[in-house]
């Protein structure tokens, strides 16, 4: 592998594990693999076996980089080298293919990838607070609006809120559909049928390209109808939102003093001091992720088939939501599991009457009804 | 109707004219509205007959506005005259229910009602692009990409890409749930308990409400999981956004010169000059929403069983959406059959050969087949 | 006065005690007052007295609104309205400027003279707050950090940690200027120059009417540099920020129990309820703030003489930022003097010694040097 | 150096040329450098001679990545890594210090790094565009305004109103402060205070911090007083703006057919089509800075000591601000020089007037004065 200089490597990303699934690596590793699902769908309709594949590592990433300056997308430096990896199967690879078609398409791979992991966190995290819940149905607990004590309520109708705004993510990324990108130079893909191929081509080879990468086949080109992307980015924005929602939570648990986080949170400045981490890193990504979801939707005002800027503006902070709704999952498959909470120490409330008991346990039983419902799917 | 002064009356608004949908007094009587189907629903569960009914215009809005002011939420002072119209009756008012309830399900019948509206004004501007696009199917245009002088394509193409991004709007809206709220003080429903009534009536209360106001039931309170807001916040961005994008393409093809605008677009320093006004209008508010979305989210970060600011900061951001899908909804439903385009004068490619042509067309025949199937449903 | 639908009144808007200041007949009057400094420049130039007086209270303000939907902006229709009040001076009205010179320079009038007013609040609010932190210089507070007990300060420094953000806002709003707008159909005067007048006429007219109007003369047009804006919003954001912060801590103080509300906060689930409404509006104006400012920075993005929307896009969002601001100094200036904060049920540390004492009265100290230098000013 | 997987290194920064600048080795840098004149100013007040230096190149970066996560923040491993290098004075490292004090001076430093270089790049392409103004001075151009042929104006006006864009960057620039941060555990300096030092040592030791670093002296922690980083963030997203702003109209240049790309914008579906790739990169640049800008400013609504959440949301907006004003502040410095603008080409209106010409050479000289006075400063 070809070594270039890394300008982000973590430090500032304090909860970066899931970091890895959304780094510059794994987003081309992903235009690779569409390039070369591109071929292979060609290999196909042509009934040729070109056995063209790639080697990502080989790649000079430094090239890549330099170029992406020059040409304004890292693709054209990244075909050139393709095209020497494959020989004399050169003019086989990006046919009727324009750059638009290999980035969206690649950040649609990363895209389910790290929302298909953040999935599997968030069904964790929320078989860890239904049996939290469950447990704490009926412990008394002094519920607060806009900070005051009001009605009393149960532990368990706490963590069944966190529960809730789990399962509402999960919805909003189970409704995602992750569509391949093909449209060619101007959207038409009028380079596909250059040399008397007939009109079914185009379609065949945009379903043969989606049916090798996983992709759904969006019977159309969307390159100036973001309408995919902003589904992709609203649903990331939401993960990183319950987790933003879930720590401000945790946050107020350890200030009450119920809350004690297991490990880590060590202070430079007093080393006995245990800091509720997880609750730190949930609220910090949930209030970075509005700033570019409004992005996202500011780069939707796209024209011609192609504008000059936002489209190019969207990369980041597309990335960047996926890898804050990565993170966020991560972190809330471990926060409940890893805080002690103890709930005898839970703030009690004055008194408890058998309605608001009753009407709180109620909730929990209708949260956990829903995640029953939902983890059946 | 008592008098208020009003601070905001349109003159800022230029896009306006949807405005009526989504201001102040459509609020105000949509939150009477919930407190009358809360009193019917008591009334059903009772079997007592109390024929309350409010009147919105004898409110005094001054009031409101002032213990708005005091309260932090118009809602105490707005039950207070409620419980005045209501007589003997007045008990009866607001029973179980709190702030949020009101609010949040008033503002869900208007976003219903405003997006109804728009979605009947999107399918209309669907219904004229598809034509035009069918009628330009063939006509060459010199596509650009980036600024530049790209492959040839159709004006029909051009004009299937705006239909594509009013077809994906629709669909964002058709996706949307409105679902009532209702949970009362601490979203258990406690107080609906108390006076020895079984756990049956808490989501009988929420069925019956629900069931007179024409909202979804969502089976539970979303006090402190704003998924439902988001996922309308969302849906009228994406609406807004679809208006900037062709707003975009408008003005280009006003500065081309081969689209005029039929009426209006004085200037007050040119007489004779003819502004693109819908396209200014719509791209003004494709590029106002991201902001509001952003605040929505960020309010997303709840805590307790009612935070102290992040639910109050979304109202003004919240009806802002709907205001801006609304008016951009209003503006594209006009924007094609107002504007004179000279098919004539359309930039011509270069050259355009079979391919191109034929590409070009079969992308128009998709976005027609894909209007089709949405339309019919 | 014509009467209009009014939109807005206030029902949304629950901390506008302030919002008079930034309303639509504000900004109206700002554009009516500019165009007859505008008149009253040209007077002087030409040596004309015509004695050309408006009056905003007969302005047709339906008229207006309808016609800045066909025009794109209210001020053609509004420049037709002046000139039948002006009679036989009708040409006079709006000479050499352009839509504009006009809204610009209004929202630079309403803009200096709604933050001359906060900036008195602000004013007001740190001397109470510098009273307050003198007071409680030396009482033992438990501080926190990321929510948990760290080394001990006193309340005096807490109150010095408002003070300073009051401060900082209030030298933000010193730093702003706010410079008049007039640059014609497209920037350089051009129509000024016409009829065989000088060069330098036009800089005369510029200062003549930022003279007249108590505005900085830019010595230039700035209609697609929208630095002077930027200014302005980033300084009303920082206004609303600062709230936001003290609305944090007010609304911690409330929870942990040692703030208690004067006056209002009422509830409508729980009568007996006390809710701190001041740091909720505080709070609430803080979060809404950032996405507005988000949209100026976008709209920055200019192009040609006039861009096709971005302009546009500033109004609601300008001004939106002026009535955050303002209705924060407001609250701000209330919320310290009417909270009963019980000194005594401040929370203690576990204990307190030498160092820590002396350093938090050190903190004090310096804050209230600062705050006297700044007053002095 | 020991290895840690670089998660981004450029492949979707294409405007990266100046990221090695705002880079996290870059940021870890200014971390022990901090570090370093915090043992310095010690040992000077002490009269100790340690001779404590730091190699940052040495540093296991991985452990740091890792403990920022069990930490929240990497500060912690950093001193325990530091104070392994102090071997004998470990004991020095890191004294009264927390990690805020660490993270705020090193963005402090790496902001006034990166926008002093920016600062150098803006004056560069001042000085390009004021010589190309006063070329293209007297040049007739059509101007527009909403789209639409205006007014006639000069090339050299249009290049003006570039330069008073760089010019009103570079002032924001100008007027901003870089003040280091030292407040110890709860921004009171309690720690610094134990063992019998007098109160002079608090003050004494920031300045000499300050001093050592070059940074501004505030006179106070400004921990939870987010002024001078809002101060900072501003002045980049203006930066980032400006080249948004000149983008968007270097992109309706290349479109109006009279600016030439001199270099690269290759296309990889079209090998002959030159791309205008500065425009788009600042275009893009300009749109991705106010969703930055919105969390900078969403995150100053701090509390406590320090907040669990919201400090460590400002790390990668802020350093993100710096990127995107470093790399728009790079392309503007070559974009001018770079292309080729034929005068020739430029769209000429149909006619000319003599107090049209007039005018927009008197706006150019009104510019270039301008220019003169700030480039003397």
């Amino acid at each position: 592998m070809t070594v270039v200089d890394a300008f982000d490597w973590g430090l500032l990303e304090p909860a970066g594990a899931a970091a890895q699934g959304t780094g510059d690596d794994t987003v081309l590793t992903a235009m690779v693999e569409t390039e070369a699902a591109l071929v292979a769908a060609w290999d196909d309709l042509d009934g040729v076996a070109s056995s063209v594949s790639f080697d990502s590592g080989a790649l000079d990433r430094g090239r890549l980089v330099a170029r992406a300056r020059t040409d304004g997308v890292p693709i054209v430096a990244l075909v050139e080298q393709l095209r020497e990896q494959a020989g004399t199967h050169a003019d086989r690879v990006h046919r009727g293919a324009t750059s638009q078609d290999i980035v969206d398409t690649a950040l649609m791979l990363v895209s389910r990838d790290a929302l298909a992991a953040a999935r599997g966190r968030l069904t964790a995290a929320a078989g860890e607070l239904a049996a939290r819940a469950r447990e704490a149905r009926s412990t008394p607990l002094q519920a607060r609006t806009l900070t005051q004590p009001a009605e009393p309520t149960t532990f368990g109708a706490l963590l069944a809120g966190w529960l809730d705004v789990v399962i509402s993510a999960g919805q909003a990324l189970d409704a995602v559909r992750y569509p391949v990108q093909l449209g060619g130079a101007v959207g038409t893909g009028a380079a596909v049928l250059r040399s008397g191929r007939s009109l079914d081509v185009l379609d065949a080879l945009r379903a043969s390209l989606a049916g090798r990468l996983a992709l759904d086949n969006p019977g159309r080109a969307w390159h100036t109808d973001r309408a995919p992307a902003l589904a992709v980015a609203g649903a990331a924005a939401q993960v990183a939102a319950a987790g933003g929602r879930i720590g401000r939570d945790l946050a107020l648990a350890a200030r009450d003093g119920y809350l004690r986080p297991a490990t880590g949170g060590a202070s430079s400045a007093m080393p006995h001091k245990k800091n509720p981490v997880d609750a730190v890193l949930l609220t910090a990504n949930g209030l970075r992720a509005p700033g570019l979801l409004a992005t996202l939707h500011t780069a939707a005002l796209s024209y011609d088939a192609r504008p000059a800027g936002e489209w190019h503006a969207e990369w980041q902070a597309w990335r960047g939501l996926l890898r804050l709704a990565s993170e966020n999952a991560v972190v809330l498959a471990h926060a409940v599991p890893d805080a002690t909470i103890v709930a005898s120490d839970v703030p009690r409330p004055e008194s408890m009457d058998a309605a608001a008991l009753a009407a709180a346990e109620h909730a929990v039983d209708a949260v956990l009804a829903r995640h029953e419902r939902t983890a059946t799917l």
